[in-house]
């Protein structure tokens, strides 16, 4: 051992999904978007006035705020943005629920980073067990907590609650922040966002990741009352006043502003997700029904380990979680109506060579 | 009050220098470099393939971390990339100085943003007094503690230490992480990197912001052993795991792989400096001998505050920290031959102004 092994801090990281350097496969495996990003933005990048690279972008990002905030119809006071929803919902994390010591709640069932960043940040947590509809109850959120935080589309299920369901869990919980995590909520959900001037306690996170094909990017903010936003920001400039870079920045700007691209390929992302949800139940496949940009889908019959490694012979990459109640099922990401077509002859041969 | 407001973690954070929007004003005061990235990164921003942009990144970054350890002569697991030096430190400070509950050592006159971290993370620290000619006391460093870290040169008073001086503190420190904060090293000191193959407690930061012409691109860099770079990796994928982007990572790779074009423009910021050194001392201010891309000076007889806010009225903006023992001292950047003509001639002119 070290002389300096006890002054390490040791956690056990998140995994994210694999991001492979071979162009040729089908990566139906991180919820990336199929379209490419607004061609607005990327006409932007060529003209981008390079000279700006050597200076220290605007630490409060007041561009894309305010592009945000036009979007959505807010004042910028009411608008955080991070490096991607995970440098978004860390600083909620070490903001909102490290300080009071009591537990933070959210479902077992859930996007597997949540853990991690009370692990990183000593919080305590309670995993409220989903039903066995893999539903979230929201009695399980009436007991005194340290912060309540689920997505909504829940992930890795796919499946949405009402707002109603969210005003009762914020009715239950006013003295705590509530996070709802809306990575995937363009793709057919409802959002919390018109709840934040009724109730001061809420944040809603989004991302550009998904909805706005600009994962590369690295954008996601958070929406709430401007004191919880302030607060957001004091934890960001005590950490990294600059955490948006400049092309990030002038990119984001322009991605948001093009509403009818992504409306557009939204549209067809959700077009194709029903159009796939169709044949996966022709070939025995269960699911919940999902809001988001992937299934989440086991089959009656087959493993999911099984499948998931005969997928990857074809080169088709899907996400499988090696974790209890949901290890024989696979997400599968939604993307282009010629991937999923593939996906579905992938399948049909697995099925085959399972009955021969 | 609010019944979520003890929830909230409170915080005092960073104030970073003004990025003001105006383009015509003569910008020394966050000494950026006054030369543009490198040709042959602009070319590539031109030429990105712009589908990657809808992806996630490489989370471990390797083409970025192998560029920069190809560089350095070093292996790839002895290299951590972040979101600027700022992003690498803050997760320094949160991995090695938050475990021992004992004080982390830094200067009283140092980058200001090692206190804010340390109050973020809730690290005890103590502030090493420096010496009436401002010099860091290598003995203040041999007592007890959780951590020391220090930059080479000092910031903002530019003087720098020898190899023999960081042993010293390294010799005195075996059981605990000393982090050499590296900013300005390109601009005339000695890298403690020779260093890390004998201390294997030992990181050394740095950054593209300053030599690199690239603050726009948020990349910052730790170099140490193995174990230690692993430990950092583990807190950052316990953090966010996509932290840099997909054009910050393209045109880092370019940046630091052209070498000519670093040592050229990093020779003029030195022959530029050296002869506003003799321009600054004929007109009466006293400074220690910068070996980084600024200098930090007072006059003999005039009030900083006052040849501050003259100087912002002829446009040029440099920086004035109101803190115990350096109020009466400016931190100007170095910037082209041009702009410190530009200086010196209003300097002049403040002088007659004075005098008349």
């Amino acid at each position: 051992m070290k002389p300096w092994e006890d002054k390490v801090r040791r956690v056990t990281p998140y995994t994210p999904g694999e991001q492979p350097k071979i162009k040729k496969i089908i990566k139906l495996n991180t919820n990336e978007n199929p379209y490419p990003p607004s061609p607005t933005a990327t006409k932007k990048l060529r003209e981008l006035d390079t000279d700006m690279l050597r200076r220290y972008p605007d630490p409060n990002v007041s561009d894309l705020v305010g592009a945000i905030a036009d979007f959505y119809k807010l004042d910028k006071s009411q608008v955080f943005v991070g490096v991607g929803s995970d440098d978004v919902l860390a600083m909620i994390f070490l903001t909102f629920f490290s300080e009071s010591g009591k537990p933070v709640f959210f479902p077992d069932i859930t996007y597997t980073f949540y853990d991690v960043w009370a692990n990183l940040f000593k919080i305590p947590f309670e995993r409220k067990v989903l039903n066995d509809n893999f539903e979230i109850c929201a009695e399980d959120y009436y007991e005194t907590n340290g912060g309540v935080i689920f997505p909504n589309p829940n992930a890795p299920t796919g499946t949405a609650v009402p707002l109603s369901f969210i005003e009762d869990v914020l009715e239950h919980n006013k003295d705590v922040i509530v996070v709802i995590d809306e990575a995937y909520v363009d793709f057919g959900a409802e959002s919390a966002l018109s709840l934040i001037d009724k109730y001061d306690n809420l944040l809603v996170v989004q991302t550009f990741s998904k909805s706005r094909s600009t994962a590369g990017l690295r954008i996601g903010y958070a929406m709430g009352n401007q004191e919880l936003i302030a607060a957001l920001n004091a934890v960001k400039h005590s950490y990294n006043s600059y955490t948006m870079n400049y092309p990030s920045i002038v990119l984001g700007v322009e991605t948001i502003n093009d509403r009818a691209y992504f409306e557009e390929t939204t549209a067809k992302v959700i077009a194709t997700r029903e159009n796939t949800k169709k044949e996966l139940e022709a070939l025995g496949y269960t699911f919940g029904d999902s809001k988001t940009n992937f299934i989440f889908a086991a089959h009656e019959e087959f493993d999911a380990k099984e499948i998931f490694a005969f997928l990857r012979e074809k080169a088709i990459i899907v996400r499988h979680f090696n974790a209890p109640r949901i290890s024989n099922y696979l997400r599968i990401s939604i993307g282009t109506d010629e991937e999923m077509a593939a996906l579905v002859v992938a399948l049909k041969e697995f099925e085959q060579q399972k009955r021969s």
